[in-house]
């Protein structure tokens, strides 16, 4: 089956890249209102490329946010079924100013890490370009008749603002869910040399706080001195979130944290990585973190507490001499197994609350949230993923810890009672949720290739 | 000339009320560049108002920046001469959404402290409306043929800003400038029932710092652990710049500070002040401020540090999980005798350099500063200001230090060795750089009424 499929991506190359254009053009912020039609405009745009792709049955399905756009082509219900899950909604593309091209307008272009070219445009990695790639796999594997068994498609529109109704839609249609394992690519590989597999996820917790000192804006010559400042007091609230080792302070936050054996941190330890790359690829005199860990321990085994977005008085030009009377700030916390996002969220707000003085007032408002998760080695699914990627790649892939999170994983796992195998393509360098987000071709294509081994090796390992 | 003023005041009620509203409809905001040509169209509408009241000779004077209206109506060299300064800029209105009326289109309506109104506009007190009351006494005084000596205007349009060209007009035209003393309403009263004068003023530092992380925005996920984030770090700064004495912590930052003896304390906290109202009128559970000194005190007599305004990351709607690059804040210091704003900027830059940790960069760019300011309680001019109150409220005003700053004060006293004499009459209340800044019309009109009784027994005085 190699060879064909080889061959027909080979003579659509070029028609790949166009379609997955056309995708990319469309602004699908689903963080932001002012972009809601062009999020439903995703979704459809979506159903029709499965369509395209000879798909049986695609449907559109409405929730109470965004739709999810499904899709099923069933041969034989005693061959297993695959349920590919994606996202067709983007983050926001802001700061705008700081993009080489339009975030919506997707170009080609080198890098040095993507010699062949990589698409530049907010979604090209995370989703679009990644989901995209399992709709041109199974395009291949119909169009040659080497598709091995059924396959499902999930792409939902509410990833990128926690997924607030997928648990909804999945408690409400397990049957049409039904499936034995999810495949999902929303993850990365350490790099085109090195191929990974993601066997572990994060879990978030994610608040918006806000400080009320004085009932209005203040001038800060009658007042300054003798009233409380927001964003004075909101800094020394944060501040004080980490202590001296950059733990964080808030109590309870670690008790559920499952601490990795010394033989474990060892084995993460042979996954090929610099610090001084590291810091060179984000500009960085230094890096900062919880001391007594790794920079990959840092972002995989270690939870985290971050501002995302702070504001509050005049931010305009000149000089305003004013005490503002509101402050906020975005503050999310990454989560690792066992932690639970609801407790932590909890456990936020208290301490939170506790920690503001009795001059201001203090409101905590929770976002989304995740649960991390792990997956095990000696899974069919983890073992078809690596089989496939040492044909593509030639070498076995690393597992690895991603420090992202996709709390949906867990869901899944809870609601649907299937494992889920994260086969991801992208590199930590495409500037996901940054300006300039690309993907490169090598990684687009190499991912069509791969997919369709992997699930020639799924059904033959189920079979077994 | 008692009677005749009065009687022209008030058979030119409305007139002066309107020709207010015409000022006030020019959004003159001197640190938005958008609103440039309303700064100028402000300049010349101020000019002809002069003109209109019978000034004799009225000049709008260039300067690198927005210009300087020049007045003046000389009858005799041996009579002494007074120089009213104001400005006609403004501060900038946001946050929009908190006025209940147009902040350029001035309303009159009634409150609690103003129970037969008060003007509601931007700049209606600061300083439009202030300064307006000069213009209006000098036409009642010209019309009456009671104007006893001579008189000068100044009225700038960079006072927002930091009067950044002033300094240049007044060394340049100090033959032109030359007077006896300097006459300016940009203070207030203690409140309508207690008049009061401002008799010192606190300088002022302001800086805008930025910290720089990572060189560009990343996803809090892959990175989020083991990367600087200049918000927590920012945050982290400035919650360092207070200690638990609420003292401000940059070395040498007390060292010039001019302690008052307890027998000045005593005497200032007799002019009437009660916390619970303090709190109650801007909403406060609590105050804030530096240990061991009273309200007043915090306000007037101690330095400051405040952060005016601060961004960072991402303050859209709904959840973006980020990393940025960049977190910036606004920062000001008020400043008391004899604290010199260009060593204080140059200790704070320093100290905040140093406290930066190795994982990131910081810049600190110093925005306009101003003298501390004290003004001798037996001047002539603080004489004449205070029987000329008598004359109106009825009650002799009480010396007050004022926490705000008017840079300029100093530099006349340098540049021209005069001093200058703050009969202001607006109000705590008056919510000046704030939403539904006002201005009340028994503050405006008695005002108008005061400033000749001040002139003549400015006169009388000097005559002596």
């Amino acid at each position: 089956m190699h060879q064909k499929i080889k061959e027909y991506i080979e003579s659509n190359r070029e028609r790949f890249l166009n379609e997955l254009f056309e995708l990319l053009r469309i602004p699908s912020v689903s963080a932001d209102p002012q972009y809601k039609e062009a999020v439903f405009k995703a979704a459809y745009k979506t159903a029709e490329f499965l369509k395209a792709a000879g798909i049986q049955y695609v449907e559109v399905c409405p929730t109470p946010g965004y739709p999810v756009v499904y899709g099923e082509h069933l041969f034989d219900p005693s061959l297993p079924t695959v349920l590919v899950y994606g996202h067709y909604d983007v983050q926001p593309p802001d700061p705008l100013d700081l993009w080489e091209s339009g975030p919506f307008d997707p170009v080609v272009k080198k890098t040095d890490i993507h010699p062949e070219g990589a698409v530049f445009a907010r979604g090209a990695c995370d989703d679009k370009g990644q989901f995209f790639m399992h709709v041109k796999a199974v395009e291949a594997m119909l169009a040659t008749n080497t598709m091995p068994c059924n396959v499902k498609f999930m792409i939902e529109g509410e990833e990128e603002v926690g997924s607030e109704h997928l648990a909804w839609f999945v408690a409400n249609n397990k049957e049409k869910l039904k499936c034995d394992t999810i495949l999902i690519s929303d993850t990365g590989i350490l790099s085109n040399e090195t191929p990974s597999i993601c066997t572990g996820l994060r879990g978030l917790s994610y608040v918006e706080v806000e400080v009320v000192g004085p009932n209005r804006d203040l001038h800060s010559g009658l007042y300054g001195g003798a009233v409380p400042n927001p964003i004075n007091i909101l800094a020394k609230m944060i501040a004080s979130l980490h202590d001296e080792n950059n733990r964080i302070t808030i109590p309870g936050f670690y008790d559920d944290v499952v601490n990795l054996s010394d033989e474990e941190r060892r084995l993460m330890a042979e996954a090929p990585h610099s610090d001084e790359a590291f810091k060179k690829s984000i500009g960085l005199k230094n890096t900062w973190g919880e001391n007594g860990f790794t920079t990959p321990e840092r972002t995989s085994i270690r939870p985290t507490l971050d501002v995302n977005g702070i504001w509050g008085g005049y931010t305009g030009e000149g000089a305003k001499t004013v005490i503002p009377s509101k402050a906020f700030a975005k503050i999310s916390m990454r989560l690792v197994p066992n932690q639970n996002p609801d407790k932590i969220t909890r456990l936020f707000s208290e301490h939170f609350i506790k920690i503001a003085p009795d001059c201001v007032s203090v409101k905590v408002k929770p976002h989304h949230g995740g649960e991390p998760y792990v997956s095990p080695l000696d899974s069919p699914e983890y073992q078809a993923a690596s089989l496939a990627m040492q044909s593509t790649f030639g070498k076995k892939p690393v597992p690895v810890r991603s420090g992202g999170s996709i709390p949906i994983v867990s869901l899944f796992e809870r609601e649907l009672g299937v494992k889920s195998i994260l086969l991801g393509f992208g590199l930590d360098s495409d500037a996901i949720h940054s300006p300039n987000e690309h993907f490169g071709l090598f990684n687009y294509y190499i991912g069509i290739e791969t997919i369709p081994y992997f699930y020639q090796n799924y059904v033959n390992i189920k079979k077994a």
